[in-house]
């Protein structure tokens, strides 16, 4: 990245991720601003040291002070805001985003961005069942990936810097995808498993399953305890790749089911071989 | 239980479970003897101190030394053993296990065993997806679940006798089920989420997924690693209950992908708001 005196860096919506970018950049020596809706989350986030300022109105001169902004918002609140505020950027500022889907935002914020600025789309795949600024831990983006979504409007500069904000941010793995592979992935890992995840905590009232219970169910319904607004804009702007991962796993689930239901041992074994086998590839790494 | 100088326990099968049980009965101060079918386990269990004594052959004049004996065999094998050695037992034995299945076994087993021994059945709720006595571990039940699963031909004193097992193992919650009971439990709790996890493992070829993923494809596959011999056996013992289990979620999961096929927002957000409040009863405890 650019020499850390010379950048400043807005976070646009203080959440869980927005305030673990803002502690991650602030301890790294980046000057630190915040927009977002809540003042107590400015408050905190000023009093805990994870920025050096904030404020909950978007002015042309706070937002055109800053040369790197990063959008952590629901995707539609982040492409109105771009709608509304785009005058306001410094020319030639780079804006990267946390968003969970690509296909449905990137190609429109890209085709409507002044041309003096530029963005370059990324996913942290990081994140925790609790929500808040007063979550923020930049320790969640510590052994996790990092996604990098450029276009062919992108600039190699302007994606090697936002691939280096996510090596200074501290993840593992930083990744380049097209939107629609990034889209397709997602669905899979993150978006199928969250519905997996719905589905089996809504089979039964629980109250009583909680004696009875080994790791394995909790492990599978950790992520049931889900932020409604924010996976039901997620799936739906990202639907036609999800619904194409769920019907993949339902195949696989009937496949399994017809093989017990007709008490094919071999069957039943081959399979458990293979998912025993990928799922080895997770172990090593 | 009785006082410890004068109960001799003998665990059949040292795998990762009996490793366990001897490992957590030998340092309360019990003496634990093992009949395994490989002599290098005897020789580690004896090494590391889990058990004082072992062997790999079934005589009468070992087996009948012990008071209590708990089976930590696969369902067919140990009631096998139990048609082959019954005779061995001191009069008076109490007998338990800690299959994952019962329905399947409890039933044959109390009705071909001596009247003068008593079967409670039992399931530690415990695992890991490791296997072998090498990776016996006595903190595995700590925080875990504890089933006894008694039939009417149960003495309420043998029950009990099973349960306080339970309790000195160091499980945190002792409970009390039918066999039909658990097997509808289980059939859902660790059955079907096998299943589940297995399923979604195969979806796809896995090597490249692992840099891209967040916790939660982790979380929903870490049972996917499986043995296949021992899980083949379970779900077909419980057939009828699995599949009944996997017809729930097949129901729930299509439920939830018909509301985001006809972006049923409504719909999708009360799904998840269910999810959540059922979770939050795993949170609590």
């Amino acid at each position: 990245m650019k020499i850390i005196n010379d950048v400043k860096i807005l976070i646009v919506g203080l959440g869980l991720i927005g305030g673990s970018y803002a502690q991650a950049l602030t301890d790294l020596g980046y000057e630190v601003g915040a927009i977002t809706r809540s003042q107590s989350s400015i408050d905190y986030a000023i009093e805990k040291g994870l920025i050096a300022h904030g404020t909950t109105e978007v002015s042309r001169e706070y937002v055109q002070s800053f040369d790197i902004v990063v959008f952590a918002l629901y995707p539609k609140v982040f492409v109105e805001w771009l709608e509304k505020y785009q005058g306001y950027f410094k020319p030639g500022a780079l804006l990267t985003d946390v968003t969970g889907v690509k296909g449905a935002i990137v190609y429109q914020i890209q085709d409507m961005l002044r041309p003096d600025v530029e963005f370059v789309a990324a996913h942290p795949m990081a994140g925790r069942e609790v929500y808040g600024v007063q979550n923020a831990d930049k320790s969640i983006f510590r052994n996790a990936n990092y996604i990098v979504t450029p276009t062919k409007k992108n600039t190699r500069e302007a994606i090697e810097e936002c691939k280096s904000l996510g090596k200074v941010l501290g993840f593992k793995t930083i990744a380049e995808l097209s939107p629609e592979e990034h889209d397709e992935m997602i669905g899979f890992l993150s978006q199928l498993t969250h519905c997996i995840a719905v589905s089996l905590m809504t089979c039964k009232d629980s109250e009583h399953l909680v004696d009875y219970t080994g790791d394995s169910f909790r492990d599978l319904t950790r992520i049931a305890k889900i932020n409604e607004d924010m996976w039901c804009e997620l799936f739906l702007m990202n639907k036609k790749e999800l619904l194409a991962q769920m019907d993949l796993f339902i195949d696989k689930f009937t496949e399994l089911k017809s093989s017990i239901e007709s008490s094919d041992t071999e069957r039943i074994k081959s399979i458990m071989r293979t998912s025993t086998k990928r799922r080895e590839f997770f172990d090593k790494k």
